[in-house]
């Protein structure tokens, strides 16, 4: 595998996974902020230059300020908040430099299309992936989360039986690829349309974030952290699916995938599609006896 | 693997798989009835004796007045509603011939533990099973079939992250063995409390049944009917869980769970636990290409 050395140390591989977090929405702003706390470790702790880009929501000003003093009280140095409201701002080079800038970015939640809509392709876009492969950290939470993939998830019902077009899907930002994020993952029922994003190309691993939750990713890895579960529906292996012969209301069949369930301390390769218990082994049966 | 043979021309395992359809809750009652059609056709359709058992529902006369009308609607001989309000009744020889005499049961929802409390280990219960072994069909929709397994689900929150004491089980009727059954599955988002009782004892097969959807099993295998699906959670081959190790509280970890999801007209079979396709392989892809 062909990798690219930068100055600063860092190893990247060049299918572009760098420094992520990928939160499943409604991170604690107010106890530990376990979460938001290692966003700011991550970006250089009291040396962090933050920038909260509140594109997706349309409450930027409320949601910007709450985030801006959320990481200020965990002891980042700066916090910018920048929002995006149409195309040509993303192209306005005073705007482009404080991405350049920061040492990490954060994606509020909102609509994942708003994001895209607004910044894909932009100069402020090719700015924030250049930072990335610099090795800038990244975070997101809800519809921050779902824009990191190749292809991501834009709608679908919840709380509902998989049917083959459960779900509409979008580009998204393809800072990470071959997989589809999903996010409120159990809290919203959302097993039946990520089912269906699996089913109709088992290439991508879907994964399900649940809230306050995070995946922490770090080249190939990532790691659990925060309250609830990942989800990972890993299709290499289906067997069959009618995703493709059936009506999009109809309701989906799919058997032999792989599913696995992560909480804290977890770990999961990317590449491999391997998880890690805590003991580092991949399979191993390390349940200890009652009493 | 010892068999019995009854005079129907009926061949039972011994692990006392019969004629079941565990139903997912809201099923329809107005349109095509699929499943409760299926229920007479399976009792004898022109000739079906139906006992319904509301036992479940603290509604016992509105819901007993529905299928009564249901049923006979759908083309029934005879429809009984039978009441248990306390154990003392389903011990009354009366009341018992009625379960003796019918040719299919159909237990309704409410309280899956209202059920087994009234219910369990009364002469009514023994006829019962002894109906089930000669062949009659039982059929229970939401708590009614919940109760059709040895260990049952009793409670836990739906749209919530898994975690590992997130599931509170009683034992059941015992009508099917080595399964945990959850209904109204994709519509309250109840994976992770099916994913904690799989992770408790992977031995048994985790079953969630949407609404409006059944199983009909009959002998080792079940076949999908109505709108939804069937999702099977298999931990068989579950390579690590913390589901011992940490508070009931804690999100589960679990690693390694085969799923499936099934469709209408697809079965699978519970002892080797392998779905099949409508094509009737076990392990072909066969989606067709698009245009």
């Amino acid at each position: 595998m062909l990798t690219v050395e930068f100055a600063e140390e860092c190893v990247f591989l060049t299918n572009d996974i760098g420094r992520l977090v990928i939160i499943g929405g409604a991170e604690d702003k107010e106890g530990d902020c376990i979460i938001l706390r290692e966003v700011v470790r991550l970006a250089g702790g009291n040396q962090a230059r933050l920038l909260v880009l509140t594109a997706a929501t349309l409450e930027p000003q409320r949601v910007g300020a709450l985030y801006r003093q959320v990481f200020a009280g965990l002891g980042a140095a700066e916090v910018g908040v920048l929002d995006i409201n149409e195309r040509l701002q993303a192209e306005d080079p005073m705007l482009v430099r404080l991405v350049e800038n920061c040492s990490g970015v954060f994606f509020t939640g909102g609509d994942q299309l708003r994001i895209t809509s607004l910044i894909g392709g932009t100069a402020l876009f090719h700015a924030l992936v250049d930072s990335y492969r610099r090795g800038v950290v990244i975070a997101g939470t809800s519809a921050g989360a779902s824009v990191m993939s190749s292809t991501m998830i834009v709608d679908g019902s919840g709380d509902k039986e998989p049917a083959a077009g459960a779900v509409r899907l979008a580009a998204g930002l393809s800072l990470i690829s071959d997989v589809v994020i999903d996010q409120h993952f159990a809290q919203r029922g959302r097993l039946g349309r990520l089912l269906a994003a699996v089913a109709q190309n088992p290439y991508v691993l879907g994964i399900g974030i649940d809230e306050n939750t995070a995946m922490v990713v770090d080249g190939p890895e990532f790691e659990v952290i925060g309250s609830g579960t990942v989800s990972i529906l890993d299709g290499q292996h289906i067997a069959f699916t009618n995703v493709s012969e059936v009506s999009p209301q109809a309701a989906l069949a799919l058997a032999e995938v792989r599913l696995h369930v992560l909480s804290e301390g977890y770990t999961f390769n990317l590449q491999t599609r391997q998880p890690k218990s805590h003991a580092g082994t991949t399979n191993s049966r390390n349940a200890k006896g009652g009493s």
